[in-house]
């Protein structure tokens, strides 16, 4: 089968034989955003000379996408979902698209929370977990907070911690003070906002911190990014890590490790899983859907 | 006498006569961003006409203004403050000028924190409240929370609510279901948004609500940034406002209103104090040398 993960920003594909091993993986260069609407020229490019029915999550299932699918809301586990997938003849000459749909938890519960591609990611994580209770973390420009419960997606959380650190960092008098935009670069100065975001004040207050300290030459310019990045994430943790022993993590490596070492410094647990889960997802959910 | 006002983006002058009375203010057109340098020219055009001692505070005496003034550590009263103010015989011809210092919480606890112009609007309300315990808020792009007791400033903390709100707005996902910025229109959205920010999950997760609900169509893009403004003072509100009783409320009444407004909700009284405190202030500072 083939295994499409299409975000905003970026497009992997995988060819993937009857047991759910990747054979073959691909980078596509557009996400939605620069893909403009061309989507079956993009994917049929990405595609070329793979077989199988192909499964697409994502950003792709969105308004802005190629055609938007329903939010299912929480609680969900692989079943529902797989149930819950739409199929398109008409979209790319000679193939069946499946679409996964995104997940909500629920309109009845107060503000509604929304995910697109991260349920695929859960499902995968649901395959190698197994039973029980879990916490996990899709860190990202809108890291995900996502309860897990005997195979069933339970509750999220959205927390914008990489959008407000480019926004802070691009467009804020924060960012002015600052020099070389390698956030994970240094690391006492990353742990010294992670400190800070356990103590009283809010967030909004902690963030002027970064400045004064840099005004005060208490921090260098250079080091005020992995502060401002330890201040957010902090802040991330502190709200969302709750009780529940070791937290999942599921996001590219370098950014799943600060997190990790963040976690490590507050006494949590962590374990990193791979930032291929989509693949292992929608592999789940083709087998249910007895498409494999 | 002349009381200065200078800030990042304002310019107002008062004179005043010998027990304080305010007889002529003028706004210039300048702040000291707009000003490039020509401080000399700016003050000299705003003065014309007007004698006496002339004082100054605000962001004119910071790094990016005329004369870098440096900053008191808390806890500071009006006569320390008028002690530290430092004059000039050499910035306009035939004038003295007189710089009102800066405030900061001092290095020693842990992450400093600054003020400056702040400190005169203060001493302007400490003037007026006399002794006994208060707390303080000046909302703004940088807002300030100061404790007072029995006449001097022990301790504040900045929140940037204000700039937060505009770098959201322009710059983040969030802006871009967003129409018409008038913060303060839509008096419901503001109070949900006031409303939400005492649940838990935090300030950056509460901001993503702000999507979803424009998402499901549960608020109009024209409530949303009102829903923000909200989000963001009701954050301010619940980590600032503390059990002493009324926030004494300094800043320009449409902003000081909304405040209120907010307080109120809480279950929290307020009272409102003239925007031009920077006036009584400097009015203080100069009797305390005995400049008038």
């Amino acid at each position: 089968m083939i295994a499409i993960d299409w975000g905003t920003s970026s497009l992997r594909g995988y060819l993937l034989n009857a047991d759910g091993t990747v054979l073959d993986q691909r980078r596509g260069s557009d996400g939605i955003l620069a893909c403009q609407g061309r989507f079956a020229e993009g994917l049929s490019k990405l595609i070329e000379g793979w077989d199988g029915p192909l499964l697409l999550s994502g950003m792709i299932g969105s308004r802005n996408g190629w055609v938007e699918q329903a939010y299912l809301p929480c609680p969900v586990d692989t079943t529902a979902l797989a149930q819950a997938m739409r199929s398109y003849n008409d979209l790319l000459p000679g193939r069946t698209l499946w679409f996964v749909p995104g997940v909500s938890t629920g309109e009845q519960h107060g503000v509604p929370d929304v995910m697109r591609g991260e349920e695929t990611q859960l499902v995968g994580l649901i395959a190698a977990l197994g039973d029980g209770e879990h916490v996990a973390c899709l860190p990202g420009t809108h890291s995900k907070w996502a309860q897990i419960a005997n195979g069933q997606l339970t509750g999220f959380a959205t927390v914008m911690t990489g959008e407000l650190y480019a926004v802070l960092r691009q467009h804020s008098i924060l960012g002015k003070l600052m020099q070389d935009d390698h956030a994970a670069r240094d690391t006492d100065a990353f742990l010294l906002g992670v400190d800070r975001s356990a103590e009283p004040g809010g967030l909004s207050h902690h963030l002027f911190g970064a400045r004064t300290l840099g005004l005060f030459d208490r921090l260098a310019a250079t080091a005020l990014p992995s502060y401002l990045s330890g201040l957010l994430i902090g802040h991330e943790l502190c709200d969302h890590h709750g009780d529940h022993g070791a937290v999942h993590l599921v996001g590219s490596p370098s950014l799943a490790q600060r997190y990790a070492l963040a976690l490590a410094h507050l006494g949590v647990k962590s374990q990193l899983h791979p930032e291929d889960l989509a693949a292992t997802g929608l592999f789940a959910l083709a087998r249910q859907r007895e498409l494999v």
